[in-house]
């Protein structure tokens, strides 16, 4: 039998540099339980450099990690800690590509509009890089999400503030009462597999397929559509209330997730919110290339290259609808920068939880916090946002020191439930009917639609809904907690979906448990009176409330998303252990850069590792493993408690400092189990030897803060350079070193 | 076989003056199909009289027919048309006794504090006519509340007003989140019949017997209090909590039902509000009498007295508190009555259906309707009203054109859950412990108490709950309608009515019928969803909740409770048919006596007697007076819609021009049945009379009107007056005397 192994990403920026001075430890850790802890660098500059192997020289040339790590996340055996990576933008791109270039590597420029042959190849190579390229790869599972022990105990004992909430308080959810994607839903089960075509049929007759889809037997599809004249409508309506009733006006969508359909209701938005400015310059806009989907931005970039007075007379008519229209909620008051600025600034599953942490309110233009009406036209999720509004409105803002916990079994393997999929969303051309035929022309599904509306299908595989109920009984039996399926009965989709939960479940002991399944208005309401009691709840939902839910609960436990365990357990029967929420953090790294102190918080690294160790010595039945895992997960418990987390100011304890913290409780934990006589034995020198050098081991982290560094590159650094910045304790590599 | 008997009640004021004019009809029709109406006499003035038969001449006594009528409501065969009828106040009571004594009634006058054995017993014969004397005697059942389908139908067709609602109203209810009945509520059942003491254990150990219960076998017993000190603090937070967000300040109490506890609790509302007078002036006060839980009048009335000066400070100071405080609702705000100055002018059952009628609004002092903070101390039900506040905010105002209906099972009987019961009821003189316990010493419920706190106590009979599960199946069966039980898992009292639910559902066939039990939130949050998709829920409740839903719904529903059909199916078998909610209406004696134009609207009577018939008729096995009361409900539909209730104007159609309409409909829905061609064949030439002899009728029932009348006396009426002026058209009264 080999050696398990735990495969550690290597990212990019703050976690990749946080990687350099914990990793160390890790192996060090895990070697002496006999476990390997092997690389996979899956950063922007590595899948960059597998795109192009057969340019470089033979020793530049590096393999598809990425491609290798999709392929063992396949395999039962899978136990991958990832990291969070860039999801690269085309300046990133270019960016990294120059850095490449610039360090000997011999890449092609990026072309924005490839022409010849082989300008399409690389465009076509590149391209695998850009975006969310990671998680479509390795997400091959179910998502189980969870606070920790230690981590829950943390913020019920130093509470994250929450601000008061008035009985009065006038702040509100809004969405649309019809013509939105809910009232329009319609969804099949297929009995076999077989293709289905999404089809336009023009008044006149003619039929555009716009794509084939190859669907699984069992295979859940959805039709929907946004009718464009109801949106606007909506919008109009909701900035007259606004404005009558003295409340500010705040949109929420969710342009990132929802990628091709929310950008074009945040467009209509725009175009409502200053409809006299388009109704004037809109034949303007449209020659300058203005695309309102994009935001004010847009306007602002646009407009440039006009004469001064006529880019003035523009910036009036802007005015003019600030001051007709109520108020509207800020993005940065200070840089004046609104809700309608650009379309990723406000991101409903991250704004919302901010609003009702913060009373309810949205900041206003004089840099008050003010009640605001949220709009957010889909009902399909707003309705949940009300909910909790209304309640917190009557019971009160949730007391972190008392409250229970909400953890999450979501949706999502196999691509489920991807409701943005650019690749089914269409923005309607002409008055007609979409609609969704068999190969043998029987007609699935069909709506009439307006010219604008906004169309869109989406697929969720039987084998994945399998295995996401098998998740839910498990995680419900294995913590003992009452499990609620979100699913409501007056969407067609989730009555698909509760047809199979309730088959499946069947599948399962569920003797002692206590599972349900509800619409969205119960499960929420069920979950907070629940909640208040100090009583947990694992909410069970599709890929959408997953995302939206595992911000909402957590930012109201824990003050942030960022600590949560998040775990994909594998159809295949692996494991991928994520960590933190908090992307790759830029700013941090240009911190380290200019006076050395990493203020990157490796929480999530612990508790992910600790989880891959113990489920780990599960699967192998390896003890150690186990053992190791018990000790990290309280040696992480005493950090927080102890207060050794990173500082985000120079000069106090950064994440090396933490980490040496860290390394110290668990060699402690170690030491003083009896689980395992032999790696107690093991640990104790080092216990020892670390509490007798903290200080001198403090000094040389602190010594250093203060002054610029060199990392060598910014995307690939230069491996002498950041192992030299990263680990800067000598007294504390020898003493890790010395485990043996 | 005896011809089957309807009991129409006599009663007081306007509904009497109007049975003079629809009795002959009802007579007339009843007679026809082989039914007896018989009369009973429970005004003011004949109760009365039977309570000193002894000393009237023989030819002026009456019987005690209360006494008779309650005994004949514990026979099965009872079949009971019960009208509105005075709840006598003592200055009531005096008039009344004055009228009689000049009508040559040897009464002896009511003395307010006797002395002499027979003033003594003078007085405990007059206390048995005053205050709520006839429904304890007669409501020998449970409670079977409904709006008619004619009614219904007229809501449907001619929809009342509705204030819109804002999303962004800051109108809210608040209620006490500890130290009220609610969180003290405990609650135990009899094993075995037995007597129980309710005793005060002052500081010292004495003891202190304040009742004696002999409770049955299965009994339910309530021991509950309400915090004083916390109490004041909860106003105080209310007040402070309005000053800040900006919302009118509005107290909701019961002070009729709960009828000692209420008054206190308002007591110390007045107190809190008007702290700084209270401080300053409390001793004066005492020394004048004033009762704060007689409201602000009790200081006006008390202060009278005192110099002018003196009532000049008091009433700036008073003003002060109004410029400090938050603005409070008010009842009248031309005259300046504010929510504190009575208790029983804002009564919470009808005020908070009011209140949401009006977009959540209340009346300001600058007249204006505005938001409003709605303060019930007691959560036990305010929390119902939040939850409809909350729900109307979301999803805008109820439409009466498309809602649902909320019939109701309320649980009555044998004077169940008599919350405000003031035999019961204590506030405590003394910190110390209230205690409920049984003849052989066994404590069954205690709570500490301090000086000033509410205690009281609640029975609730098993016979009674029983026949409540049974009525409740009885009506889900025959309506084909979802029942909910309204029953909250966190109230010690509901959890032993669940254990009884449970056990007594069984003793019937629910099979194919919708019967759920719910907490209160939920179980009104799942029947307003169901009400706005345009479903029926009935809610089967205790009596406090039927109490304030009967009035919730309805007023939502049909603008008022008055047109609801009110039946207590008797626990002997019998019915007792309640007409009207409006009460006895004296301001429409006042018009008849001024302008022979009575506006009294008889639909209750029309409903009660429909189902009187039809009841009548499955009980005896009578065909003819299930088409009898078939023909009359469907009359009752064409009056309402043909707009021929009576008008409020003098000159227009009144009371007895109703009646004459609903004479024609029903004799036209006779002569054209086909179940009894019998019935038809007699009832063809009265609809044909008085289809011929409309405008005749109506001519002579118009020129009477606008002239002054005399009805020989206001409790005690003159029958050949009162004949008269109700009876003015020779033509109708002929045509009806015609029916054989």
């Amino acid at each position: 039998m080999t050696a398990p192994k735990i495969v550690y990403t290597l990212t990019d920026e703050a976690p990749a540099l946080a990687t350099y001075s914990l990793l160390p430890v890790v192996s060090a850790f895990a070697k002496a339980a006999g476990i390997e802890v092997e690389t996979s660098d899956i950063s922007v500059a590595a899948r960059i450099l597998a795109g192009f192997s057969d340019r470089l020289k033979e020793d530049q040339r590096v393999a598809d990690t990425l491609e290798e790590l999709g392929e063992l996340a396949k395999q039962p055996e899978a136990n991958i800690i990832k990291l969070p990576n860039i999801s690269a933008s085309i300046p990133q791109l270019k960016a990294a590509i120059k850095e490449l270039q610039s360090q000997g590597f011999d890449l092609p420029d990026y072309v924005d509009e490839p022409e010849t042959e082989e300008e399409k190849d690389t465009h076509a190579r590149y391209a695998k890089v850009l975006g969310s390229a990671v998680n479509p790869v390795l997400r091959q599972g179910n998502s189980d999400r969870r606070a920790p022990p230690a981590v829950k105990a943390f913020a019920r004992k130093y509470p994250h503030s929450m601000g008061e909430w008035s009985k009065a308080s006038r702040s509100h959810a809004d969405y649309m009462r019809g013509g939105d994607f809910f009232s329009s839903e319609q969804a099949i089960t297929m009995e076999k597999a077989g293709d289905v075509r999404l089809e336009f049929v023009g008044k006149d007759g003619k039929v555009e397929v716009k794509k084939t889809l190859a669907l699984e037997e069992g295979e859940v599809l959805d039709g929907m559509y946004m009718s464009a004249r109801q949106l606007s409508n909506f919008f109009e309506r909701t900035l007259q209330e606004c404005k009558k009733d003295g409340v500010m006006w705040s949109l929420h969508v969710k342009a990132t997730m929802m990628k091709v359909s929310h950008p074009i209701v945040f467009g209509h938005a725009v175009k409502t919110f200053f409809k006299d400015v388009f109704d004037k310059y809109g034949d303007l806009f449209d020659k300058l290339g203005v695309n309102p989907n994009n935001g004010m931005a847009s306007v602002y970039d646009n407009i440039k290259g006009l004469p001064q007075s006529q880019q003035e007379e523009i910036e009036e008519a802007i005015h003019a609808c600030y001051e007709e229209r109520p108020e509207m909620a800020m993005v940065d008051s200070v840089k004046g920068i609104t809700n309608l600025h650009i379309p990723s600034d406000v991101i409903v599953d991250a704004s919302m939880p901010a609003m009702i942490r913060s009373s309810g309110k949205m900041w206003g233009r004089d840099g008050k916090l003010k009640d605001a009406k949220a709009v957010m036209p889909e009902s399909t999720y707003a309705r949940i946002y009300q909910e909790m509004i209304n309640f917190c409105r009557t019971n009160g803002a949730f007391d972190p020191t008392t409250m229970g916990s909400v953890p999450n079994v979501g949706l999502m393997a196999m691509k489920a439930e991807e409701y943005g999929s650019h690749d089914k969303t269409f923005e309607i051309e002409a008055d007609g009917t979409m609609r969704v035929v068999k190969a043998d022309g029987t007609v699935l599904m069909q709506h009439e639609v307006e010219k604008g509306d906004i169309w869109r299908a989406c697929q969720t595989k039987d084998a994945a809904i399998r295995d996401w109920v098998k998740l839910a009984v498990t995680r419900a039996r294995n913590s003992e907690t009452t499990a609620i399926f979100w699913l409501d009965a007056e969407r067609a989709h989730d009555r698909e979906l509760r047809k199979k939960v309730e088959l499946y479940l069947k599948e399962h002991d569920t003797s002692g448990l206590d599972i349900r399944v509800m619409g969205y208005n119960r499960a929420i309401r069920t979950t907070m009176e629940r909640l208040v009691r100090g009583k947990d709840t694992i909410s069970v939902t599709g890929n959408v409330l997953r995302d939206y839910l595992t911000d909402l609960f957590p930012i109201m436990e824990l003050g942030t998303s960022a600590k949560m365990l998040s775990i994909v357990p594998m159809l295949a029967g692996g494991g991928m252990y994520e960590t933190g929420a908090g992307g790759s953090a830029p700013k941090h790294v240009q911190q380290v850069l200019e006076e050395n102190h990493l203020r990157w918080d490796s929480l999530g690294e612990f508790l992910a590792l600790a989880v891959s160790l113990e489920e780990l010595g599960m699967k192998n039945d390896n003890k150690t493993a186990k053992v190791l895992g018990q000790a990290l997960d309280k040696a992480t418990g005493t950090l927080l408690e102890n207060n050794k987390s990173p500082s985000r100011k120079v000069g106090e304890l950064d994440n090396r400092g933490s980490h040496f913290y860290l390394t110290l409780y668990w060699a402690q934990e170690l030491a003083a189990q009896k689980d395992d006589a032999d790696l107690a034995a093991k640990f104790a020198p080092l216990a020892k030897t670390l509490e007798e050098k903290e200080a001198q081991i403090l000094e040389e982290l602190a010594k250093v803060q203060g002054q610029p560094v060199d990392l060598g590159g910014y995307y690939r650094l230069d491996q002498e350079k950041v192992n030299s910045v990263m680990r800067p304790s000598a007294t504390f590599n020898q003493a890790i070193e010395s485990v043996k």
